[in-house]
């Protein structure tokens, strides 16, 4: 890469913005000697924060603005009124190449449309597509759409899982991730017309991705595949549906370890396992969703998540930036179009 | 009611059947004085099963035939060979009135087609819609559709939400269930076209139902309501997903009390209070999936469930037959065409 090492924030987004985006940088810096970030938001309250974390002396730069975008702007109007601001600014870094990455906890329709129009969509992406990390039985799976699109065609789709696969051997260490579309069914006579057409398209060897067929939903989960193929409203309501479960299956835990004088005394003794486990629950722990298809890394952190989540978002952020993803997207998009002008 | 308590049963159903389904009943009975059952199925199998139960001396008449419906059978071929199996039987004895309802717990697409050919779509349902009954914070949320149908329309989504909304009230001793949308976010404008449609015919007053609006995927296991309409596709992938993660994070708990001396030590000492967990994380607890919009009820037990999960089934049919759900759909749906028919 010839982009340098840095990483841009957006100092002012997210729940807890700025004092857990700071924090989050301190760990994440703490654990990456080369890398420096550059900070956007208001300086007269990121330089005591920043003075105050030796992990920061020397690797962090303040961009100033008082500018920001609030909860509850809408996409529409993040764009019209959003330049200036510090989630614009961040993104803006790096398409001007003062940073190879960014990374905000704030607002999610701001933050996407801001990054479509500075970032740009990239050439032969139609709709670029909201990931998510999800923990399995076998690590993490990366699924997607989850939620920047409501539809997907068949065409749609297939970018999806080219897209995903070219980012799961970014972040999971996976030479060739495995990719299946989310069915209802494993048949191939299962699903939408625009499922079995993805389908058919995949199977085809144009496209140089280990494509292995249907899922269901408790595969994502199984860690049946790598990568999890879906139009972003099922992708959504699937993810959070999980989420869902995992917070009433830790509730139900807590009440039956409480419950009765053994239960409390197991429940001490058994600590260093629920320690684990509630380790393992955390969400910041696959903190992070990118919007693929665009030219430039731009990284959602969720908005409430703790400094140890920000840190994880933001090592997303600069494996991504160093990893050749986009250069293989390319090439894949390349050859399905190929292919198309020749049936054509 | 002037049906008779008679509950009409496949007792060659599901992975483990005939035992589990004899062993089910046997649980059932035992619970509910009144009732009897007619059982469909090989009686050289099932008498001995039956003669060594008590709680089903007197209360359980077989009625043989040695067709059945395999696993592998596809909707269609059930359809045109199911005929004198005891899945069809099964049903066949709701449509004659010589049973008040029917379960089983085999295939569930043949008995899908099976029961909608047998007992007719009910005047006014174009898509009958499969619910299942979600464990919450707050108790249980029926949810449908969970895969009869892969797409629904607005009128279909409205369809869906009168007959859950009266299943509801039939299951879940709930007076007035709140009915929510699924979609991925809470504001009006969010969503397909067919969401926004359902959303706006149920916000007008012609439909005697407590609407709620959108709720997300998170909101299912919160318990926000009684009841969340989805299309089939949608509500198969969130529940499967669901699963999924339930049995995601119960093997983190296994091994979470597993890993380390002291964490087994205390695991065997909280181990009332982890039986309390597995029991409510227990499926069987919540068995039974009904296709509602038919002219009679047929369960749908899980093939791989236990004798509790086949009682609790059991126990669905019988309320959900001396409940007047159908009458209620009926009204309710009268309501909306008088109304279509008036604005046309």
């Amino acid at each position: 890469m010839s982009m340098p090492p840095i990483l841009s924030v957006d100092a002012m987004g997210g729940d807890n913005a700025p004092d857990v985006v700071v924090d989050g940088l301190s760990l994440f810096l703490s654990d990456r000697s080369g890398v420096s970030v550059l900070l956007h938001g208001d300086e007269a309250k990121l330089k005591p924060l920043i003075d105050a974390r030796p992990a920061l002396a020397g690797r962090c730069e303040i961009a100033h603005t008082d500018h920001y975008v609030s909860s509850e702007m809408k996409p529409s109007q993040a764009l019209r009124r959003g330049k200036g601001t510090s989630m614009w600014n961040a993104v803006e870094a790096v398409k001007t190449g003062a940073a190879s990455a960014s990374v905000s906890a704030g607002n999610t329709g701001a933050l996407m449309a801001i990054s479509m129009l500075i970032l740009r969509k990239m050439d032969g992406v139609h709709r670029p597509a909201m990931t998510a990390m999800w923990p399995t039985m076998k690590g993490r799976t990366a699924v997607l759409d989850v939620g920047a699109n409501i539809e997907a065609d068949a065409s749609q789709l297939m970018t999806f899982a080219i897209m995903g696969e070219a980012y799961a051997r970014a972040v999971l260490n996976k030479a060739r991730p495995s990719v299946a579309l989310l069915n209802i069914g494993s048949e191939d006579t299962k699903g939408h017309d625009e499922l079995r057409g993805a389908h058919e398209r995949l199977l085809s060897d144009v496209i140089d991705i280990d494509y292995v067929g249907f899922v269901e939903g408790d595969d994502i989960s199984g860690g049946a595949v790598d990568v999890v193929v879906t139009d972003g409203f099922t992708g959504n309501v699937a993810l959070k549906a999980g989420e869902g479960v995992a917070r009433l299956v830790a509730s139900y835990v807590r009440e039956a370890l409480t419950s009765g004088t053994m239960s409390k005394v197991g429940a001490v003794l058994a600590s260093s396992g629920l320690k684990t486990l509630r380790e393992r629950l955390n969400p910041s722990n696959v903190n992070g969703g990118v919007l693929l298809g665009l030219n430039g890394v731009s990284v959602k952190s969720h908005g409430g998540t703790d400094a140890k989540g920000f840190a994880t978002a933001c090592a997303l952020a600069m494996d991504l930036a160093a990893s050749s993803y986009m250069e293989e997207i390319a090439a894949n998009l390349k050859r399905t179009s190929t292919t198309q002008v020749a049936a054509d």
